[in-house]
């Protein structure tokens, strides 16, 4: 196994609000290497993305803006019909938002991650997929988008001009066509840490991993995203980490 | 009366929900020099931040972060109880959320003002002056803070390093202190065109004006604001705005 | 034609939050005689719903809770796919609300219509009827359901065992079919007051009206929607209740 | 003791948001005998009020409408200055939205308490009692309010006509005046189950408890609160109805 191989962990940050608290972040951080932080729509309110940014800095990970459809409520994850104009303004104030506390604690926004179920919606629909690519050029170039390995969303990013980073899931199961089986569906969701963690290191390999069928399969990904809200999620996080650098894989962010 | 004589002149904008629109911020936007732009918790949301943002570029005027308690219902003008620290990060947000709309059409945030209850407040209020003081320096210190003429928030601001703009009102009765006027008192607000520009014309010239007892008194400002939400605004802002320049007064941003 | 024909004439109200207002309530309670009042979820707050139910109770127009999926921002008018649950849970929610209300002032809430984007959901989404149905039969079963005259919901509710009031629109075209044309259409949305009013009288009388494309159709109804929010809205109003009772029909609540 | 004497347990529930939830509530209820259920403007939503609702008409616990100042990421812990309007109608619209969950689990809201900031505003404030008061008597007079025992809200809300409940607190200090000590000072907040219970006992039989100073007090008291959110509030609960119960006090809703 080369030396070269690389491989980003992220995971969601900062999903409490008010005296609601997610707990597990700081543990987390000390295994992931991007943060998805939550922008006050889903989850997050400033106290909470101000302490979490603070906490990101400090530990050197990349932090990312976990944009949502606003429903705080729901937890961003209910489909909603929103106008491409709507996506994108809604878009442009959760990265600002978020910008605001990296500018106070001496960091940047460095990708956005589309969350729940904007994050699955954007993944087939390219008109939402346009009109986030419109909101990251016209906010900051240089800003990655993180989306889902293999979907049509990349391709439409890629070709309006923005830096994807295709992501991958080593705890979640996939069809033979490379997409996720729905957490519906029986075997979807992996919850054995060492299963997780041998599925990890194939995707940071680049090696086939077992579909949900039985027979093989090639996800190409650039990053593997970790579940904060899994039960025993922080032990995954430790696991899967130690196994990637046992197999001499560098851990380390996209940016 | 000198040429070297300016004045900024600034107004609320953007102070729609919705459906709900707040009509006349392009009219006014033809006679104002910088525009407190509402960022959603008071008034405004994703799409029209984006429009005033857009029509206040296209026209150069400053523009300003009008952040408010968060209170929707009430339009920021009830009092909350916030702590230093939730004030900070309240105003952080607000100011990030703005600026990313900024960004899109090639401007920039150039101040903060404080709205409604929590423009008072800061008034008064030496820890909420101090609050302010370090959301601004820690997010950017060459912000400019707008904050009432001879209040003692002045000094807090200025002291803690804070670039400062002293506001006076042309529309407001001034007590022999130098202080407004509550609203709820009989003559606190001047609606005649004519007395509102000749008071404007005295403010910007360094001129005293009538206080409430009928004794002069001296305001010193460097900006004066116009309500946009007053029956006549328009009107208004015209008259002041062809009354300062015809007595040569320069009427321009002061940032 | 018989004195025996009746007809319902309900309209929006209460469709302001804060200090955005929604003006011509009181003048259009002078010609309608049931209301759809607004319970904070699309707009309406309890200083509005207090103030609509007032003047709805001393007008003595029928009073219906106009609920809708959760969206200030978005006016309701956004759809947002929501759990059975998540429905009759929502639905529960605002009519108690308004109950409230109604119950300060002497009155009752009389019946549900769905608003915006939940009306048109629920129109064709028997899961949606269905939700709804458990949440009013669970709440009070003598509460009607406002619902479009020819669509699916009238048949689900009404198999569910709720009291349902078919609603016909004298300002939108209509297909062949008898469901309401698209308003992005071209001819959707009549504005001529005299147009409207005759298509009201033929609604009201059960005689066939002209479709889109210009053959005759009959749709049953027993209450008239006015837009509150059409220009003119109050001009339609009342010429259209004058053009009624001139005919001899008696506008009354169906309940 | 005599087997007349007989106290109430009264407890937050339903404080939960969206995906977080207040875990507690279940074992709770097997020793309050009082609910105080969240309404929406602290924490709760339709989904949680509906459960908690469930839970406590199963378990025959009297329901109590929890309302708040509107401050969901502040938890209402805010002081927020409002007009007895908006009181008026922010409590009306909290109890109805309340009760049309009562109504679905048949049952009913049988009182009314104040939440955080409110309850402590409320407390020493006439006429936020004054505007509590209103709210009540026109929505149904029978309801009954719970307030601090020996404050002045108490006396105001009985002057108008409300059926007060005073309650006392069997984990917190009291001041030789009979009020609470302030949370931030030291002692403040007793947790020591067995010092909780045999102060509750002494409250419930009238007997005198130690104040702050180390005199004797005499706390009249209708209803004990137990705060759901302490470490250990289950265990606490049940310690102190086991002590209350053994001594012959008869644990009974007052309603």
């Amino acid at each position: 196994m080369s030396s070269k191989l690389r491989i980003d962990l992220n995971c969601d940050m900062g999903e409490g609000f008010g005296l609601y608290k997610s707990v597990a972040d700081e543990e987390l951080l000390k295994y992931v290497t991007s943060a998805n932080i939550a922008c006050g729509f889903h989850a997050g309110d400033p106290r909470i993305m101000d302490a979490t940014v603070a906490l990101a800095a400090s530990k050197r990970v990349s932090i990312g803006a976990h944009v949502s459809y606003p429903d705080l409520v729901g937890f961003g994850r209910r489909q909603l019909k929103v106008s491409p104009q709507e996506l994108i303004t809604d878009v442009t104030y959760q990265i600002g938002a978020l910008e605001a506390f990296c500018r106070r604690h001496g960091t940047r926004v460095s990708y956005v991650k589309a969350h729940g179920a904007l994050y699955n919606d954007m993944a087939v629909d390219a008109t939402l997929s346009q009109a986030m690519a419109t909101a990251v050029l016209e906010y900051d170039p240089s800003l990655a988008v993180l989306t889902l390995a293999g979907s049509p969303s990349l391709e439409v990013l890629g070709a309006a001009g923005v830096k994807t980073i295709s992501e991958g899931y080593a705890d979640r199961a996939y069809t033979h066509e490379g997409l996720l089986v729905a957490r519906s569906k029986p075997g979807a969701v992996i919850s054995d840490p060492k299963v997780v963690s041998s599925r990890g290191l194939a995707l940071a390999s680049q090696q086939p991993i077992t579909d949900i069928e039985g027979s093989s399969i090639y996800v190409s990904c650039q990053s593997i995203c970790i579940h904060s809200d899994s039960p025993g999620a922080v032990t995954l996080a430790a696991t899967l980490r130690a196994t990637l650098e046992e197999a001499g894989i560098f851990v380390i962010s996209f940016s």
